[in-house]
């Protein structure tokens, strides 16, 4: 481009450019017009559009991890969902890509136990597959209780630490927040682009859009190993001596 | 690379790449450890490590834009902060590169008015500048009331419309939590990376790491006029008719 | 995720994750089989998949920016395409979204002038509009010829400087190869991702992957004004006094 | 913001934004002025500010990577390198981040052998340990030959298929050009962002800013074990029965 005189570029400005959007109006988008939702509440109720997948009363929205014609066996009582090591891992009914989360769980307030053995339990945020296959965001009590960073609560088990360790008290109930991007795939099975994932853990930001190398493993670092489309969320039952953990207050938003 | 025979590659993969990561603790990173944080007692309360900034008694934190000097004039009472459109925008002492912030606003319940004319502010997320520059995050009554998407509460003004409408009823209190990531610039002053946002509106998901254009424009479209590195926080006095909107609860945790 | 007994690991590793992945054979992938494309002699000749664009013969491929429906009038002779001022800017007749560019250029070795006045043309990577509307990389003279670094050859036209200078002599065929990623929009107008631009001057790497913050602008910062779709690629008629400059061996392949 | 009266607008924009911006000079950038850069007389030839890795003389750049203390011992002859798979891998004395890298390669006229073993090499973009370790850019004669197609020549080894197979006939020289931006980690080993590379085969476009998953494994899928820095550039001394390729006017551009 070169330079013209000044007072051609002015004529030009005014006649085209400036003129073109001189008005307010002309950056105003009126469309699609966004769907109205009703938020919940307090922040952590369920807003109108989500899919509560626990309310406190049933497990409608669960399934065996095991077997997933059968029912979700884990213990319902009182509003609250407590792990079952002896039925195993339980997933969501319905698989989700893109999506908000919400989900509540607490350490009992006896717990005993150190490292990885307090308070184990974890949500896979797409389950790729049986058993502790899938991107897994640990749960476990770290309030007082040193494991390694990569395997605290708030973490994306062996990838990446929590930006801060903000756990509360064991019996006391905890939140997490989730903003899931699937990955996805390209037609030769390579990455596209990789899952992402932002985490506020009781309302503090703990994983900032961190893009993942992969579903979890416990030996080895994370890889993708194949590609995959929407998933069911798993919960995990571990095997810890001491008691169970519960969770409560389960609801997800497909963006 | 070339396909060797089998055994030798079982013989390489059992000697180097396996046994190399065959235990579950190669993969164990135990430092840098994170910091611990207390959250607040609920999630909108500010965690021990963000800085408040209002807290219901004093706006020891704000200077006024037209003259930084000088202490920000609006009325603190009750615990609320109320606009002042005669002393106009105020803004944090502090500037501010990534962030983490809550903040909550009100319209009065006996709102009048219509469109951008109906209960109007809006939350600077960096102000590049005085008056009314910056990246705006809208804050409008849009309960039953219409205007320009792309000018919504929850909007980044003029730039990008909410996923959802979450707007809570005139008299309700609502928040805005938001994830803010500052853009960078390249020696030439040209863009290296654009500012990101997140943010949810009364906890609902309503902008998803969103790549800015630039601040906020009025007339015409948002682009990067000129470099920046840290900014304050601002807040802005319009000028509807009506009762003015009032905020509480302000508080921000640095990146 | 918890910590098992090393043996029930070992036993895991071996029955799943390891022999899962044991064999070389898991990883080869065998199709979609990218298709055959016949290089060219050397690499600046067009591989056999290229749409030539100018081929030396003829502008069959282009047209009239003033007016679409008339041919491009500029002097075809000596299998070089010389920059007719009195017809103005020339445009494909195609459009184009993602592709690879070859484009060879050559400054009158007897030029004169100064700063953008000399040797002063443009490649429109993207023609948004009529006139000079779209994406510039600047084509200009700059061996030992001073200017604005974010208008010498090599730069997007008040946008980004090249990385380098690598301007041959005036006299000498210059050529650019550019890989060219078109900018996605959203359902309301908004950026879902800027246009990216590589820019190869003379074999040597100017721009790399460069986010572009919007067409170019002679006056102002560039910004996204409106969303585009597919457009033609444009060849700028400048008003330098000296003798025009001229362009030969242009082809393009679709991405 | 607000809609305010149209008048009010239009003195707002002469006074402020309008004049702010409305000289063309005001988007003028003069500095930093980028360095000058003799490009090669053809665009293969290397540019004056290469570092030459191979000029057809001398291995001088070049050690072994069986024992980095002792000097590369593949044949040089006629001002051609080949490839002595007795002597094994050799690697660059320099190590590197970010760079531009040219590097021409001829597999023999007379290649026997088919699939993997026909003519096998390959290019480590980042060489992060010994043996086979880092990113293979693969070398193979895929000329009328076929393999797994994230196997073919163009391809990143075991991880991205090229976008089109640009391969010459065996006994012609065929070139890379290569675009290498490093990965960066995070002080807890997790990934910042993945390593990317765009790779022009023969002056096509076979890789296009492609972030990749991590160091190239024969067996299993590529992730990032560990973080690394700067690394040599290596090239494979593969086991075919048949003759040896040949590599030659290697250079490279640090970014």
């Amino acid at each position: 481009m070169h330079k013209k005189m000044l007072v051609t570029v002015a004529a030009v400005a005014l006649s085209t450019t400036l003129f073109a959007q001189t008005k307010p109006e002309d950056t105003e988008v009126w469309e699609p017009v966004p769907a109205v939702v009703t938020p919940g509440k307090i922040n952590t109720d369920a807003p109108s559009d989500a899919i509560v997948l626990f309310d406190g009363k049933t497990l409608d929205q669960w399934v065996s991890v095991k077997d997933p014609s059968q029912p979700a066996a884990w213990k319902v009582s009182g509003g609250i969902l407590t792990v079952d090591k002896n039925t195993g891992n339980i997933q969501t009914k319905r698989s989700f890509t893109n999506y908000q989360l919400h989900i509540e769980w607490r350490v009992p307030k006896n717990i005993t136990g150190t490292g990885q053995g307090r308070g184990n339990s974890g949500l896979f945020l797409a389950s790729t597959g049986p058993g502790d296959d899938g991107y897994e965001l640990q749960v476990l009590d770290n309030y007082n209780n040193k494991t390694y960073v990569n395997g605290q609560a708030g973490s994306i088990y062996k990838q990446t630490a929590p930006l801060v360790n903000a756990n509360k008290k064991p019996g006391e109930w905890q939140t997490y927040d989730v903003i899931w991007t699937a990955p996805k795939f390209n037609s030769d099975g390579s990455v596209q682009s990789p899952a992402r994932v932002t985490v506020l853990f009781n309302g503090v930001l703990v994983q900032n859009n961190v893009a993942l190398q992969g579903p979890t493993k416990y030996i080895g670092k994370a890889s993708y190993e194949k590609p995959h489309g929407a998933c069911p969320i798993k919960l995990q039952a571990h095997g810890d001596k001491s008691e169970p953990l519960s969770f409560r207050n389960i609801w997800i938003r497909e963006l």
